[in-house]
């Protein structure tokens, strides 16, 4: 089969389609022949050296997919060869076929055609281990969601607005804004333009955000603490404004707050399995009845995931930028 | 009455035994004649003007105390005069009596009096909330508290023990060490001497410590992260070691981390009166089966309360410092 591979780690252009040996499936794998695949943040790193695949994992990037069942390993129950599904990977989707725990498998929603469903595994998951799992968002309360217009955030704000929270997000341009909002978001932040600390507050009466999405880390690690509301939680799922941040401990002692950190990519496949089963009982019904669309941004031919990058590296796009096979 | 007055914040001798207007059970209230209280760290914060008693609260210290029922005010059922207490405080326990919410009561358990109760409420409240329903410690687990003979950590241990983890200590001295070994503490740390990161470590096939609770705050957030093990859970109660701190978000997401921060005080009443309750549903019968008892390191008298905070301050106590009406 052919897949992108990273002869030397760099920029786009490292990304090479090449012809590498067919994956086999292992015990409780089943093998799928890839229709899409979608570009998240963590290839971008894994392309540039900093994040390599687990051991024994797939060396190629691609963290989720959709596609059809072509063999199904030993051990495997409920899942049959031609079925069309979508999943979450540890790595390997930027490939003609894949080996995929039978525990990170999702049937294809009604109403989301085969190929759209790729942008579905790692935003749903994601959002939904987050926000919902470790930081227990609930109805009524203020969720946050920076960067309302990526993949993440547009799944987030969906998700929020379906369980009946009060949604703000952050975003760089107005364009961005208004999409978010027109996906439901009720506080709309332009961070290049306002503090997003006083504008959650000014939008709460002071209160703050019971529950923040961040993908900055430290840069924003204290200003999120002080967007927080009394028993709120701020829930961590990326570094892209770095690595080491001062913590107010005392800020967060007086909202009595909570602070997480968490990748999806190195849970172990039990905690995958039990991520997985729980989107397809509460988000999976929400996608089939249409109060939860998969948001995606522009389909790029798989052998051209250089472009995919460079659309992610300059910020561009709004919602979930798909490679599929031509 | 007589109280324990601040007329300007201060060292141990700002604490003056000084007559006071006697306090009136509100709504919800129930008047306390004190036999007892005990000295916390918070209290010394409060001396030194630090740490203003919440607004409406009594401004004499005194987080917890023991003694009889005299008044039941309005609205108040399941108390009677004359009834034998303990009691979570927000104030006021260093005094002849004191206005407690009902939430806030709590029987004095069989098998232990009712002068030595008083070191019960604020270690057992902070320690349940905390390290079970907060950071949710789980048998099999290790449990690291740091300041192992402490109030806090004399009773951590005991309740982490009988819930079936396996319990570190930090503590500077062997003799103190000793005493936590004595209440079942598995891994003993002089913090003085070793490096309680590795240590730790050491003792757990290089694992770490599935849930932390730290009184140190800034100066051992780092440490602390790196200590804890996967999906471990930190949990915050003081900052002795200072406010800001730096924290490494790469190495809590590393480890699909948790911090939380957390003081008793300032949370509202309906907040107490669940871990009130919580602790009367789950330790109680530890402390009347025998299996938790309260750790007194001696008791002083109340009108000389100024001694029991240099004791405090010296950190040469083990367990709770009570303090006694003669």
């Amino acid at each position: 089969m052919y897949a992108i591979t990273i002869p030397e780690p760099g920029g786009p252009e490292a990304l090479v389609w090449t012809e590498v040996p067919d994956p086999v499936p292992g015990e409780g794998e089943v093998l799928v022949e890839v229709v899409s695949s979608a570009v998240n943040r963590a290839d971008l790193l894994q392309r540039q050296g900093f994040y390599s695949p687990p051991p024994g994992s797939s060396p190629y990037p691609g963290l989720e997919c959709a596609g059809r069942i072509v063999e199904i390993g030993s051990g495997v129950s409920g899942w049959s060869v031609g079925d069309e599904v979508c999943a979450l990977l540890v790595g390997g989707g930027y490939a003609e076929k894949v080996a995929v725990p039978a525990g990170q498998l999702l049937p294809v929603p009604k109403g989301v055609d085969l190929a759209t469903a790729a942008a579905l595994p790692e935003v749903t998951c994601t959002v939904w281990s987050n926000v919902f799992m470790i930081a227990h968002l609930r109805p009524t309360e203020v969720f946050l969601v920076h960067g309302g217009s990526s993949g993440i955030g547009t799944m987030a704000i969906q998700l929020a607005k379906a369980v009946g929270a009060t949604v703000a997000v952050t975003a760089g341009t107005q364009e961005k804004l208004d999409f978010c909002a027109s996906l439901g978001a009720d506080i709309l932040i332009n961070y290049r333009e306002q503090d997003f600390v006083e504008e959650i507050k000014a939008a709460t009466d002071g209160a703050g955000a019971d529950v923040i999405l961040d993908n900055m880390g430290a840069k924003y690690l204290n200003r999120n603490v002080d967007a927080l509301a009394v028993n709120g939680r701020l829930a961590i799922i990326g570094m892209q404004g770095g690595v080491k941040g001062e913590l107010n401990i005392g800020t967060l002692l007086g909202k009595r707050g909570a602070i997480t950190a968490t990748t999806l990519r190195a849970r172990p496949l039990a905690e995958k399995t039990a991520v997985v089963a729980a989107v397809r009982e509460h988000v999976w019904p929400l996608v089939e009845a249409g109060h939860v669309r998969p948001i995606v941004d522009r389909a790029l031919p798989m052998d051209d995931a250089a472009q995919g990058h460079r659309v992610l590296e300059e910020s561009g796009h709004i919602g979930k930028v798909l490679l599929t096979r031509s």
